[in-house]
């Protein structure tokens, strides 16, 4: 009998969501869900707790951001926290979990998730991750492919191979991010999911293909194990955890592996990858405005407001805005726009006001 | 020989300015000029005093804004500041500022502007003033009418009558405020100027029209002067000045008075009635955009954005918009619509919002 955690990788940096988005407040930090309150870490953390009871929860995050998770996570084991100096990508970051598990059962199996995710159907959701779980444990890595709802030319695409099992496929290749034409066929010829990132294995095979592949990776996983053992791990990971290679999970191991498989979904799943998309997934008022500030929106349409706590944002004859006030800074921008944030930031560096970053 | 004083009238109130100008804080205490840094205020005093010099200059204003009319004019001597209980509109107002003056010259000539236009050409403002009040000096009360430039319908007009002296007409009649299409009859005409609400009258002068079409409010006068001989002004006006009756100049002794005439003029001059005013009035950036907010603005152009110091306002494919943000307050709307921000004061009262009002 296997023992099920969940790693929630909690590592991310991004500009997209500026300026609720910084430095020292990524997007999974934020409340972009539909109720404007739970963050999207607290959302991720919350449905794997639900699946495998909350001690089961592991979650990888920078150390610049401990006090945030703890104030977040209030009741999450602090052992459950691991903190990187520094961020390396998913690889060094599932192997240390994986070792960690491992260390609490021999025969750990993970289902490793990303953050900063949107989940729609939550029930959907669990399913699929319980059966990605089930075929992880007869060893392969089972990833998660969501059946693409439009062509899509921003994510990576897995290509399904024969059914192994009802429910389970072979994964046939990766497919990095395609052209629109080639989004389009995949979308026609319902042969291609999205990679959103999830996947499920068992801690021991996902390590031993570490060592395979990444043999630098593994070698620290096996110095950490044995200076977990004296207590001296923050030490060692301190000390060595920066000098790691920095490259991710797919690109590092599963492509170069030949026994991986895929569990096919659909659970409303959405990367929030803009303050549209956060509109999009956000309740709405009967304006059709949506965001937590408090708002007095007179003949004003389709806008996305944010402020902090006892600020009133009024809103005049304007159609389809982001506002976003986070005290120092303000963001005014039309919603299909969402996606040029990033020059802002670009701006702002050029124009050494590194400060608002 | 007379003596020359200006009244600088600093008691408005309004709502054209919200979030920036609240119960606290009116327009004319606000820096709408050009540079976002002098105040309406300071610009009138500042013209006056190089005109009269700063001794001769008098404020009147609410004695709620006796400390922000301190902050934002230190070197005006204290004894030069009347701070009414209440406003009662223009009449008393004067009323009381030319008993002060009479008090210091009895041949005291004034000139009344109020405190929040904006001046484009002060060296022709200067000569206006100059004109009317050297017109004054013989008896009447000599008004400042400014020469149209735009069929306006939201200002009064006076009607000119004959030339009595070069630059120096006889007033044929106040007019209310007009039509659209007697306003553009105007504008072709030639024989209407507007109504600035500036005007210089000798102070005796005044008083004895006030006493003729006013006599309860110059029954007043002769009560504040006979208490101000045993230094007990400041009392008699707060007990009796909220009693007076509420009446403009214009209405209650002006219109009511057949010698009244009129220096026509061209300096410039803008009430400032809105947001899309002060941005006309203020100085652009590169790429049209102005205010005092620190701005990081890509692909915007022709916004107005006021925020407080150190908050930093990025604008990223918008046009034409007013932002305004004071802290606890934010105002998003197109530059078009400014004249409609009174909608957002209604609706705040209404939703029980009062403390943003």
């Amino acid at each position: 009998m296997t023992q099920r955690f969940a790693v929630v990788m909690a590592g991310g940096s991004g500009t997209r969501f500026w300026p609720a988005s910084r430095a020292a407040q990524p997007k999974q930090f934020l409340p972009l869900g539909g109720d404007g309150r739970e963050t999207l870490l607290q959302a991720s953390v919350r449905r794997m707790a639900a699946l495998l009871g909350e001690q089961q929860v592991l979650v990888v995050t920078s150390a610049h951001h401990a006090d945030l998770v703890r104030e977040q996570l209030p009741t999450l084991p602090a052992l459950n926290v691991l903190l990187e100096p520094i961020g390396r990508n998913t690889a060094p970051c599932l192997a240390w979990a994986a070792a960690h598990a491992r260390r609490r059962a021999a025969n750990a199996v993970i289902a490793a998730i990303p953050a900063d995710p949107h989940i729609g159907d939550e029930q959907a959701y669990g399913r699929a991750i319980e059966r990605a779980l089930s075929a992880a444990e007869a060893g392969p890595i089972a990833t998660i492919g969501i059946v693409p709802s439009r062509a899509e030319t921003g994510y990576g695409y897995l290509e399904l191979g024969p059914e192994l099992s009802p429910g389970v496929r072979r994964v046939a290749a990766f497919v990095e991010k395609p052209t629109r034409e080639r989004a389009e066929r995949f979308l026609k010829g319902g042969n291609h999911l999205w990679n959103c990132g999830m996947f499920c294995f068992r801690a021991d095979a996902l390590l031993r293909a570490v060592d395979r592949h990444l043999p630098g990776l593994g070698a620290f996983v096996r110095r950490a194990d044995a200076a977990a053992e004296r207590g001296a791990e923050a030490a060692l990971v301190a000390a060595e955890y920066a000098a790691l290679e920095k490259i991710s999970i797919d690109y590092g191991v599963m492509e170069k592996e030949s026994d991986i498989v895929v569990v096919p979904a659909s659970f409303g799943w959405d990367d929030v990858g803009s303050w549209a998309a956060a509109f999009e997934l956000a309740n709405k008022d009967a304006s059709g405005n949506a965001g937590d500030a408090e708002r007095l929106a007179l003949d004003a349409q389709g806008c996305y407001v944010r402020a902090p706590a006892g600020k009133l944002v009024a809103l005049l004859g304007v159609r389809d805005l982001v506002v976003v006030d986070t005290g120092d800074a303000l963001l005014v921008l039309p919603r299909d726009r969402a996606q040029s944030v990033g020059q802002v930031i670009e701006a702002l560096r050029s124009s050494g006001r590194d400060r608002y970053v």
